[in-house]
């Protein structure tokens, strides 16, 4: 087992109505004005907001409000919302929404508490001392951002997407009502779904290191997930589906799922990530479609893992070599990614890219992780160019 | 899944020679002067105690010392510990040991804070408004008391045992060297390992609700604590071994294994304490030589899960009735529990109280909880004496 930290202080209050418990948390944290931050609206059209709002006002917290923030979120409304902040003296933000919602709120929160330009510690250029208190009202499980220390904003000019990791992100509570996703489209349901497994399975393949009380987490988490999405495929009002999935997405990128790991492979992640950014697909659609092309390159140098995971998570029988069982799980996982209407290659994920694009987003992606990554096997960018031709 | 709180902001640092950078964690929350507070003195022995001061000198932070915390942590020491910590002008608390010191300091944590009597806590008579700033560095995995909200102290006068719970009394820190615990006797190794089983276990039977996470995650742990107990019987120097258990001992007990149950059964424990404050026994071996009277008293009334547990933690075929197959589950535990030299029952334990001791013990715990108790099914003080007399 590798040495690790954990640290994971986000206070979780689960279940039903807890939204209208949001005033009383902010002021446990000294909120007294609040940037409430949100997406494209259908949590005003829900009715949330308007809960929200009426809760924040009897108890005398005064708040301004900014939306915008889609999948992919903008730099641009990041620097939008920094100058609100300061022009009003915000000194809380509490998003209500999904990681979209969530993360451009990290990044406003960095950039009111640290100065200069955001875009610095998303280009690893600086490291920032601290953010404003945040807080998160979740409607969408996927992304794990209301537990984890991670963002993700997308820079218009040039299309680059990068990620920035701070435990000063964390947010200081999470409300999570199940209730609240369950007005999703199914494309997103099984987009988070497919979002909240690559999470786990990204620590899970790593080339290095056992991790056996992990490994049954991931495992476990792994397989609640799929069976839950499947239920909901079906019934998307159950709530005990919905609480499933709500809390895997959380404790898939809270750390835990990562434990003793030598940190994990994450190239699937980093592979997406140039894809989001020049095409703006939903993320989690983006993973699953590269994912099995990655695997397939991938899975020889971390047969152990590929093979562990075929029969624990995927339950294939153990028998045959390791290298065919490995494969047949990599087989079964994208069964399931369609049985869930994911896609498993960019022509099922809508985009057609041209070998120009393809060379492009394999040189921005080896660029972003500094010439090369992975822990399941080391990628460079040629190793990048191979995959994303594979998953075409 | 019922509505739950979650909140585990102890920052772990988990892996070989962390307790050198408990100095740097003890200023990033501000303490200046320390009480260090430990046990019987083995941690002086081992010269774990010498690191520590010497990095604590390093750096310029003051101390005093406060040892003697012994199993079942005493209510007098606690008191002399307040004193200490007023006298000495001290403002922040480390624990080095296992869950007696670790008790102890947070006993002692919030009688400085709060003033008054500081058993008012634990005789339910008041609540904790704070407690000063408390770290870990631990030696033994058994109570989970460095990530869990819990701690339990014995009042001489009366032998009574009783438990106090609150945010307050988290760690702020917890260092874990899995190296630490390697010098410990196998019967201590042993009872950390049942203690660590018997927390997730407590968990898990609870007469209502569905947990699916959670399950797979307390299922996953039991699986690897039982395995990995096993192991350090044979190879008490494995370091991945004594690394799982450490860490399956934290997320035993820090909220996670009984997140939407319906706050779990606790009544193998709360039959423990009466005989832990009676007899001074060794709390893991405790809890062994009560389950399995308490198992066979209530399964019937938690059946699913008992059915479950068989299943999918100790490996029965699922042939036959449910209360055959949950039954066979019982047995297998025990018979874990004798394989690794844990009693099953109070004669093994090593104790043979009187009728009368034993309608006292089930006088005082029915008290203790206020009459009646318990999740797999609610037991009053008639069914605490029926199952200390099934324990004889």
């Amino acid at each position: 087992m590798f040495p690790f930290k954990y640290y994971a202080p986000t206070r979780v209050l689960f279940g039903r109505d807890t939204e209208l418990r949001v005033a009383e948390m902010i002021q446990l944290f000294g909120g007294k004005k609040v940037l409430i931050h949100y997406g494209r609206g259908s949590v005003l059209r829900s009715g949330l907001m308007q809960r929200v709002t009426d809760t924040l006002e009897a108890a005398g917290i005064d708040y301004v409000m900014l939306g915008g923030a889609v999948p992919n979120p903008r730099l641009s409304l990041v620097y939008k919302g920094i100058e609100l902040c300061k022009a009003e003296g915000v000194d809380f933000l509490l998003a209500v929404g999904g990681g979209s919602a969530i993360d451009s709120a990290k990044a406003i929160g960095y950039g009111v508490y640290n100065g200069g330009d955001v875009w610095d510690f998303y280009d690893r250029k600086r490291v920032a001392a601290g953010c404003l208190p945040l807080g998160v009202i979740l409607t969408l499980s996927a992304t794990g951002s209301e537990m984890s220390d991670s963002s993700v904003i997308t820079k218009e000019e040039g299309l680059i997407k990068r990620g920035y990791s701070s435990d000063y992100g964390r947010a200081k509570f999470a409300i999570m009502n199940p209730e609240l996703t369950m007005t999703l489209p199914d494309y997103q349901t099984a987009c988070g779904c497919a979002d909240i497994m690559m999470h786990t399975m990204e620590r899970y393949f790593s080339g290095s290191g056992t991790m056996q009380l992990t490994d049954a987490i991931a495992e476990g988490l792994l397989r609640t997930v799929m069976e839950n999405a499947e239920i909901l495929l079906r019934d998307p009002n159950n709530y005990d589906a919905r609480a499933e999935v709500m809390w895997a997405g959380s404790l898939s990128h809270n750390g835990l799922t990562g434990c003793g790991s030598d940190g994990g492979d994450w190239m699937t992640h980093k592979l997406e990530h140039e894809l989001g950014g020049l095409y703006d697909v939903a993320h989690g659609a983006g993973l699953t479609a590269i994912w099995g092309s990655w695997a397939r390159y991938v899975y020889r140098d971390c047969l152990p893992r590929f093979r562990k995971f075929a029969v624990n998570v995927m339950n294939v029988e153990p028998t045959g070599t390791d290298e065919a069982i490995a494969l047949k799980g990599i087989e079964a996982t994208e069964t399931f990614f369609r049985r869930i209407h994911m896609p498993t290659n960019l022509r099922e994920l809508g985009v057609n890219p041209t070998e120009a694009e393809l060379a492009d987003m394999a040189r921005k992606c080896a660029m972003g992780v500094g010439g090369a990554k992975g822990s399941a096997r080391l990628l460079h960018e040629a190793d990048m160019l191979a995959i994303y031709r594979a998953s075409l």
